[in-house]
């Protein structure tokens, strides 16, 4: 019998490193993990992270056929293949992930951030087959994207396309600051906790009744913010809105840009649906040019939020095989 | 003697198309024009056009080969080889320029808008030659732009990509009318015509005396402001500072998204040189994210702007030829 072909996806988090193997269809076939912050040494945790894929591998040798290592990584820069001035990893500077794996296996290893490796994922496996010009983003603690042009994803001169979560929502810099060292970035608006701070602004604007007003700035969270709204809370549903008006505001500029066939909408954040996809398409649809109104789709990704960095990071391999 | 390989470029404008015939250095050896307002039926101006294209031929058959057609028109989309709803020019609706032509010869015909072309232009005659990712901005009446992703013109899933001069830069309602329809956009701001309204925003803040108090916003054009500020003109060189903070604003977030190694800037306003370089520059490094700042090259463009639009239309056949 032929031997399944499957490819490691790794999600490198700050606290857990997940990695699992995944089949063309997107079948998750193993699934292990690293505590990311044990390995101080970044060299010691890319042997750790190799031993893990290698044992898992030799278990399953006679049924699996491992083709690639695609990895997903906060600041991964595909061109270079390393990890970039992370803010939320236990190393410091320019790591290269890519060049350390290389002397542990022959393998190709591709290595990239995880709104990128979601943009794949959603080509490879999710609601994006068949779609040569799509955008997916990501909303989660922050706002990421992936672009995909003509069927591939736009890397850019340094590897660092597609931080749309940093780009401003006016000029000038009366706005929020952004953990980046800006201010008015559109993920200190669009984002899970970009979600929160509007609720506080609408909240000090507003004298409407609340059960949030019970709950401090470090108790609220996406979900809770969520279930208010859905009861009817005129403050949460405020602050969707007014979260919609900023994400559609910039989606246009996607659109004016790129001109995709559609966007995706992925993380958290989306999974309140219609409270956020329906002003986020209004505002969108208002701010277009005649020429793009009712044509780009808004469409909830198909990955599941729970094994999407994984997939998206293995995603990557398939995309490059599958191209060559 | 090899015949001279030859492309035909045409610059399709409201009241002349200009038509050259271009070899692969960008040298134009023919030129030629025809009235674009004296065919108010569409199928009689392509009859025409070809007829000029056809008999320049003859005139040099023995010396050169014609490869192809490039077209360079407002609104001219690139997927369907169409021009649609064009603002200035005398056809109305959607025209199928290239099936038209067609019918009248068996050589390859590339459709596109003014903008793209400045970008294949760029890379196949000017500065960008052996960059991957670039952008073009065109600053004339309007704003227009064309990017290049991994060697190729962005078209979009519509053909439309690259409408910047659309997007807005600012949620809301506030600002100022765009022929459009929209309020707001980028080209109301950074373009000729936005140089003068923003001459007039700041003469109406301003006290300072300026020779530029007796001319009417009909007498006003960039070159004029252009002048003044060379002279000194406090309120010609706020225009310009304030010009260049709204595009260098606009082209951070070119960079987060597409992260390219160099952005042209094209067209008369462009021709201002560090009155507006400088200020964009400025402006746009102080909205960027620190992973890309220093790294983005804001250049001026290498096409001669006389005769950039047909060396433009001209590149796409090239530029098609060469990825063959």
């Amino acid at each position: 019998m032929e031997r399944k072909k499957v490819v490691a996806g790794v999600d490198i988090g700050g606290t857990n490193t997940i990695i699992g193997f995944v089949d063309r269809d997107g079948n998750i076939v193993m699934e292990d993990r690293l505590k990311t912050n044990h390995y101080p040494v970044f060299e010691e945790y890319v042997a750790a992270l190799y031993e893990k894929i290698e044992s898992n591998f030799k278990k399953a040798e006679a049924d699996i056929d491992l083709i690639g290592i695609g990895i997903g990584a906060p600041m991964g820069n595909i061109n270079k293949g390393t990890i970039e001035y992370p803010a939320d990893l236990p190393w410091k500077g320019i790591m290269p992930l890519s060049d350390i794996m290389q002397k542990h296996t022959t393998l190709p290893v591709i290595v990239t951030n995880d709104a990128n490796a979601a943009a794949v994922g959603e080509m490879i496996y999710g609601g994006a087959k068949g779609m040569r010009d799509f955008v997916v983003i990501t909303l989660g603690t922050g706002l990421g994207s992936g672009f995909v042009v003509d069927g591939k994803l736009v890397y850019g001169h340094d590897g660092f396309a597609g931080e749309i979560g940093h780009t401003s929502i006016r000029p000038g810099s009366s706005n929020r600051d952004c953990g980046c060292g800006k201010k008015g970035c559109i993920e200190t608006y669009a984002s899970a906790t970009g979600l929160k701070r509007t609720l506080l602004k609408v909240m000090a604007d507003s004298i409407a009744p609340s059960p949030l007003r019970k709950l401090s700035f470090e108790e609220l969270d996406a979900k809770i913010i969520h279930d208010a709204a859905l009861q009817g809370d005129r403050i949460a549903i405020e602050a969707f809105e007014h979260t919609g008006m900023m994400l559609g505001f910039k989606l246009a500029d996607v659109v004016a840009l790129t001109n995709p066939e559609a966007i995706f909408l992925f993380g958290g954040l989306a999974l309140a649906k219609d409270l956020i996809f329906e002003p986020t398409k209004r505002y969108m649809e208002e701010n277009l040019l005649y020429i793009y109104r009712g044509k780009v789709k808004l469409l909830e990704s198909n990955l599941s939020t729970q094994n999407a960095a994984v997939l998206g990071a293995s995603s990557l391999i398939w995309s490059v095989k599958e191209q060559q």
